[in-house]
């Protein structure tokens, strides 16, 4: 396979620099890498909270963001063994890590505190060849679209952990914050494919259609006609749900969910929405034991089980194709909320 | 042996009212409760809140307060299979529950939405004479003093289950905040009988000799003197403790304990201050992976482990004894913020 | 409702004396238990094993056997708040347990030394008149039909248990020896219904038919024409299944199951042969992490969960309807080995 | 830190072949590799089971045994970022392994298909300067003599191990077999250390004496005198003890652990006899819910925990020092049965 050694990229210099789409050198991979040539690349919201400088952790300068890419590989490094060129792999959120430190060594890579985060800290997938650690990359069976698979990589996998971390059992009831959404409907589709019950809350009579027909939830409550906390308790033989999926957390859904989530049960936070805050009464939190917990990205081995979950077909996520060319325009239908689903960009464009 | 027909207590007849030191009917068992003749009763804190209404539960009319009361069996029902009479037992805060509901089933009985609490809503051990279900009564091997025992039918159950459900493992560090107080030096024995070890956090260089020299704490950190964050974390590589539990929750201090808490690790909550809150920054709570959770009182395995502990010797708590005609004094006491360790009161007197 | 003092039940005197279908008196419900009038009862293998005394436990004298008895409460005891009469409940083998021992303290009763077994050290419902302890008699939903459920109160749990002990997780492969048979197959159906991927191994075309195309499975294992540690770890990427639910323990099936069983994974055994044993070779078992576990029967909150699966229309158990008394005739049948599914009797025949 | 080129060292040819005491090369580390000078090495049977070739599983051709090796970094190799030369560390079991697998993703890198094993499949600690993959040596802080951590770098973690898979909580009884040998008086250390009670199983009143008042544990059951099985239970209310550790499982002991196990109790399997077995009867194993497991050796995490432990001072390891060149001398009394703790060899001499 023959690796040029310009590519197109999209790079900003800092934090709101516009983003430019230009040629630059292809990265040659150390010894302990791999270089993927990146099909298709997914976009995310983080991806536009690297490029504004929403959090409090620096980006690197001239960066190329993205962290959903999913490609072939054209090069290993020396060191290299089971990643082979012509394999197929994907480019996630976590680009590497230490490997050495208690986190590392309990598989709980993502707590790392030298962890290389793909378009963040390093280059990351809107380019046409991305570097990757091989410990990291996700392995993908050649028989998965590259396009499809693409969102999977970070939104699918986030998802995904926060239902592993949710405590429940098959059987019990999970109830899904924003359900209707990209990430939503994600976590309904994952929650039915482990044997939970979902509760699916979001508004309108689309998105109820959706997650009642399509996606898989038993029951919908429509926050701006229901009353959350009473329909979910009475969905729940008055008990509440077990675990609440909490995406995007702000104050009010955080303080409602306390109250319908089940004594012992969980309330897990995803999403990470700038200098929100979770708060809530401390006695109804102890006597009812009630525990709430924030859920990051999953490891490599929940990674490869997102991906599996999908392989068997279980899993759709609704996505569409644009050009890496078209970057800043998704960026703005990002930032004015008008993405249903997922973009999902053409490297080669 | 002979059972009187009336007996001393303390009694009040709504939030507030008086609390009256005078002769009132020994109660029968019912076919599955057991009759207890009090020796000893601990006074808690949980009793002056019942007192004076401070909780969004009610308490019962002419209320009988007290639920750490060790004594004798003098009578059981007719169904009571395996508590004698001349066994020494114990009224706990849980008096009874409903045995069948799902909570009940899966030994999580404190959550009964029909959980009989002794002293709140039925009558507990401010009396010489107190009534418990059967299952419920705790059983209190002979050796043990019986004086001694009975704060750790609320206060050392407590401060165990809440170890328990720190999710931390022998050779962890757990941090405790106001470890020189009654229930912080009992959390402290019962850490280092689990194997973990302790960093005691409160103020005082007497508080600090007795947490480091009598108790078997590893580090202590003086709240009024050094920066808490800052120390915790280089008394713990950087990373912070495995563990914190939280007495007596209260905004800074649960602030800062999702700081010093490490990555997934856990925060604690024991005890009900009045109308406080938790709150917690979204961002490092996730990315983290803290988990904040409330502890309530254990369950019944629960009791009997804390009472073994204790009849090891493992566990030493201080304790002063009065009579029970000086309830209204030990309030004003506490109200007062003057005692150290605990109040445990001789019925006889 | 009227009760009748008499009653037809299926009884015998001591261990394979001959089983006499005649009238008995109906029992009356002590305090703490209630009266069910059985509609339908299942047959498991365990009453023909009571019949024998082919088990190391005695059985009560005068014996009426069954312990999957579906039926309406008709009487309650006086200390009863929970259940009504009116409400639909079953017998299961755990008839009343302690209620104060370390095991039922931790919600594993089917552990307490002192349980009562249902058509075992207790009458069960081979009766149209059968009593069980308020706290253990199984709730079901008026929606279910009686004949349908009765397996499930021992069958389903049992097998539901097993999965449960099997800590596999949503996603993970379950091989299940036996799957085409009675447990076999509501095994492979729950295991379906929470989330693991089923490897049904059994023999037969007809078997193969069912397991793949009605019961859920993923794959099929012919072991009179397979290699099947070879074929179970071809179909697991050479690794072997996460779990394995040996049906009906003996020597050769047990063996292979710990070398198709994925390394750190669990065999989990199910069934009571008489005088059967386990036997595994040390060294593949230490270096390859292997947990060897029994199962039991579920406990309270398990037989819920299992009637709950049921309810929600995930398991279909195919059965038969004979009279209870054709009782003989059945237990004939099953010593023959003849039975496919499971035989429910209508006790009012 | 010269280094030299050339090193003495224990090595032989093939299975059986004379140990020869001579000159090798020094190797160099690859790029993720570090060089060990190592100081002191451990003796363990396996190390005699490699020789001699005992085991289903291929020993490297001219092979330096050994695989409890203490020492100084000396060389590290491009990729080798946080180990420094000048730092301590250790050549344990796992030399080193994929990183990639199922097993290394989920911390169970001693699952690793293609663990590299030293002093097995790769050179080990039988020299002056051993090789081990930076991300598997252990990390031993400067304050703990070299001598005495070596034993912990394989006996003391392989204990650890098998008591966290014990699934035993703190104040629970963990029995000991074998528990005044090398293994046993570790295991009886880190199982007080973790807060677990202790009936040490063994022989003789030195080895009582030794286990009661040097060990720290709470009973002792001599097998010689006492009827094991009903000694443990009636030491443990009669019902068993919670876990049992069985080292150096053969056909007798293992039988009897399951018998004085607790119901849900766990029997946890260290070990490696050549050929043995492990049976056990059916019906009391399935009724009772005992769990039987193999415990290989502790991840990379359990081994930073188990020198943690030591370092606190919470173990002490009885050894004897002889000299590297005295190793087939070792060899001879261990085969006799002569060795009472353990040897550790002086690799300068």
């Amino acid at each position: 396979m023959s690796i040029p050694t310009e590519q197109y990229a999209q790079i900003f210099k800092s934090n709101n620099d516009p983003i430019e789409y230009k040629k630059v050198p292809v990265p040659k991979p150390g010894p302990d890498e791999v270089l993927i040539n990146i099909k298709y690349t997914g976009v995310c919201h983080t991806d536009l909270h690297a490029w504004k400088g929403d959090w409090p952790l620096d980006t690197k300068q001239n960066l190329i963001g993205g962290h959903e890419g999913a490609g072939v590989v054209v090069a290993v490094g020396e060191l290299v063994e089971d990643v082979k060129v012509g394999d197929h792999a994907g480019i996630k959120w976590l680009n590497g890590s230490c490997g050495l430190c208690e986190f590392c060594m309990a598989s709980d890579e993502p707590l790392c505190q030298k962890a290389l985060l793909s378009g963040y800290t390093v280059d990351g997938s809107f380019q046409q060849y991305a570097i990757g650690k091989a410990t990291h990359v996700a392995r993908i069976p050649k028989e998965i679209p590259l396009d499809a698979i693409a969102p999977i990589l970070c939104a699918g996998l986030t998802v995904y952990k926060a239902l592993k971390e949710s405590n429940a059992r098959a059987g019990q009831t999970v109830a899904v914050t924003g359900a209707g959404g990209g990430l939503g409907s994600l976590t309904v589709q994952y929650a039915k494919a482990m044997g939970f019950r979902v509760i699916a809350i979001d508004t309108g009579s689309e998105k109820q259609e959706m997650c009642l027909n399509v996606l898989g939830a038993e029951e919908f409550v429509d926050f701006a006609k229901d009353d959350v906390i009473a329909k979910v308790k009475s969905l729940t033989g008055g008990l509440g749900a077990h675990a609440v999926i909490l995406l995007a957390v702000s104050e009010k859904p955080f303080q409602e969910a306390t109250e319908y989530c089940r004594s012992r049960g969980t309330v897990v936070c995803v999403g990470l929405p700038a200098k929100a805050r979770v708060s809530a009464e401390v006695f109804p939190t102890v006597v009812r034991m009630i525990t709430i917990k924030g859920s990051y990205v999953g490891n490599r081995l929940d990674t490869q089980e997102a991906i599996d979950f999908f392989a068997r077909g279980l899993i759709k996520a609704p996505f569409k194709v644009a050009k890496l060319s078209e970057l800043p325009q998704v960026f703005k239908l990002m930032e004015e909320g008008k993405i249903a689903g997922r973009y999902v960009l053409d490297t080669s464009k």
